[in-house]
């Protein structure tokens, strides 16, 4: 049998368990409390004052105005503390300041190719953090961590890049360790296609518990949610779809130097080659968005193809996983319904019945959102988590 | 943010959480039991002496024999209360008796085929069952929960077959409210190969965290265990790659009506049809196994081969899951070395290297096992669980 993992309730770490019951928002009296938990209410009553002392817990409703008696209900206080957030891409930093129910209260980007090294982009993640806070009359002091999303294969228990193609000197850099140095919060890191996936489901299918997300842009990568809950895999490399290899694409040389790789047929870059071939000016994936947007019969087409290419390998995903949402976001993922029905035209002929039945092909909702979003969830889900709040009671 | 499932830790129930602790098999004295909850001595007691009562805490230790003083140390009980496990295949039954750890305590098994339709065979499972547990002197009383797992699609939730092609008579059939009038105990439902993947991961790999259990029998399927969790997806599909379609399958008819399942391409009866296409006098997956063992170079052959097309959808399986874990079982398991060869020498070679550089395919541990074991699981996790207590407390 699994070992369950051991419930610490006494001393401090006791206003852990308390703050997970008030985690939904939903305001609670200390009676209430100690009824849920048949714990005393004077024990109660000591880790509610240990959660609003963090500034996690405030009361709430009428009995604030009522004089000298203690204020009656009690519940998450959304933005007296915060998180940060960086989507860093291969050429731009989005930063953002967020609530603790992910609310984004205010944001900067600007180009910053990756290709800098970690500590220059860095550097500028605590400047327009720092700028952030100051324009919200807050400071680091109310911050309870950041996350991180970077463009390539990430080990998320360590929050180290590991061999990212396009990230010279990033290759095993201790994001977490930089970032405890400079900002003094924890840093929580993944691959972008990841924190994508997360941002999509927080915001617009928190109830589904079996997501795929697929991104397609300069790459394509997908971020799995089964069960409810982000699937890393063993080397966090799960979703890693851009390479599946498809017969349609023999010949085709991929960056990663296989041949006929999804990437190499159905990314930005790769329809805007095809295009190139067929006699279309078009140097990248963003001209092709917009070809396919003036109505441009030959991107169109060639969108479609790429949809369908796509759809290949999802058929396969389907399968295996039995998603009941497949969300097609990143950049290319601006064209709309040409690379959807692509998609569709694939997957729903290619696969049995009881696997697509009930399932939805669909559009990013988060669009360019999705990122910052989810580095949000990512740093609130830790800072919140069990060990977050024992780590902040301790601290 | 996600709401916390709220925990209710007041009155009778409470005891379920304590009980929570005790699972892991460790002696625990109730002083560590008060220190470890922050819960007063007195209402630990309560709560010892209710799992006392329901036979799944016993005392331990040397403070047995100390006279009129209480036993000071607690811990489960593994064998005062059972489950019972059914594997039901194609053609036989297998039904065992199994204590809380997962250990079987007796079986049997018989020759019954599922087409017979849920009532006989249902009616089999109870009447093994009583003479097992007579033969271990128990009696229903002692017995939590039942496994079940069945050759077809299962929606796991309702414990109903879902158009199950080899089932006549089960589609739609409530097997937990059968089992509930006839046995008076809850019966947890799954099909096959996910009962397998849970028994291979409980016996043989408890601390993967992912895990891909593949089958390779009359039919091909899998069982996803992602997160240290058995994935089922949105409508219990999951894992259901045997009808994936591989490129040199054009033109191979399939079961399902499609052409060039990798089910048509590898499975026992495939096998042994390309055989006989090629001469060799053989009916079933189990005649090529002999073969195999024999040495017969045409059988060997074919059995590398359907390695090698698993293996295709294999890759893509694990740029997806990133498995740390490849299991291969199911009667075709048998052959050993040439079926495993002909996987890893596709996966191995068509995966980025992050993915496989510490991936192991390999052989079921579990072997003919595999199946009660993960239906023993499947009780055991249900009847254990924070809601199965709560229930045996509410009697």
């Amino acid at each position: 049998m699994t070992a369950p993992r051991t419930v610490a309730v006494s001393g401090a770490a006791g206003a852990s368990d308390l703050f997970q019951l008030l985690r939904d928002g939903r305001p609670r009296t200390r009676a209430e409390l100690a009824a849920l938990t048949g714990l005393a209410r004077s024990t109660v009553g000591l880790r509610v004052d240990a959660l609003r002392e963090l500034g996690l817990v405030e009361p709430v409703g009428e009995s604030i105005s009522s004089g000298g008696r203690p204020p009656s209900q009690f519940a998450l206080a959304p933005s007296a503390r915060l998180v940060l957030a960086a989507d860093l891409g291969a050429s731009h930093a989005t930063v953002v300041v967020s609530d603790l129910t992910g609310t984004i209260l205010a944001r900067s980007q600007e180009r910053r190719p990756i290709a800098e090294g970690p500590e220059p982009v860095l550097e500028a993640v605590v400047t327009s953090s720092t700028q952030l806070l100051k324009g919200l009359d807050r400071d680091l002091d109310d911050v309870l961590a950041i996350g991180i999303g970077l463009p390539g294969p990430v080990e998320h228990d360590t929050g180290r890049a590991i061999n990212p193609p396009i990230m010279p000197g990033w290759d095993g850099f201790d994001v977490p360790e930089w970032i405890d140095r400079h900002l003094g919060i924890p840093a929580l890191v993944d691959n972008d296609v990841n924190i994508m996936a997360m941002g999509e489901h927080r915001l617009a299918f928190r109830d589904v518990e079996h997501l795929l997300f697929v991104k397609v842009a300069t790459g394509v990568g997908s971020g799995i949610i089964s069960g409810g809950v982000l699937q890393r895999g063993a080397q966090g490399s799960a979703g890693d779809i851009g390479h599946v290899r498809l017969p349609r694409g023999a010949g085709v040389v991929c960056t990663c130097g296989n041949t006929g790789c999804l990437e190499a047929m159905a990314s930005g870059p790769a329809i805007a080659r095809q295009l190139r071939e067929a006699g279309v000016e078009v140097e990248t994936g963003q001209q092709v968005v917009d070809l396919v947007r003036a109505g441009d019969v030959d991107a169109i087409r060639a969108v479609r193809q790429a949809g369908r290419d796509i759809g290949e390998v999802l058929t396969v995903c389907v399968s295996l996983l039995n998603p009941s949402v497949i969300v097609l976001g990143g950049s290319m993922a601006q064209v709309g319904e040409h690379l959807l029905a692509g998609v569709r035209e694939v997957v729903y002929t290619g696969s049995l019945p009881l696997a697509t039945e009930h399932l939805s092909i669909v559009q990013s909702v988060a669009a360019q959102d999705a990122a910052v979003i989810g580095a949000s969830v990512l740093a609130i889900d830790s800072a919140l988590s069990p060990a977050g709040i024992d780590a902040l009671l301790a601290g």
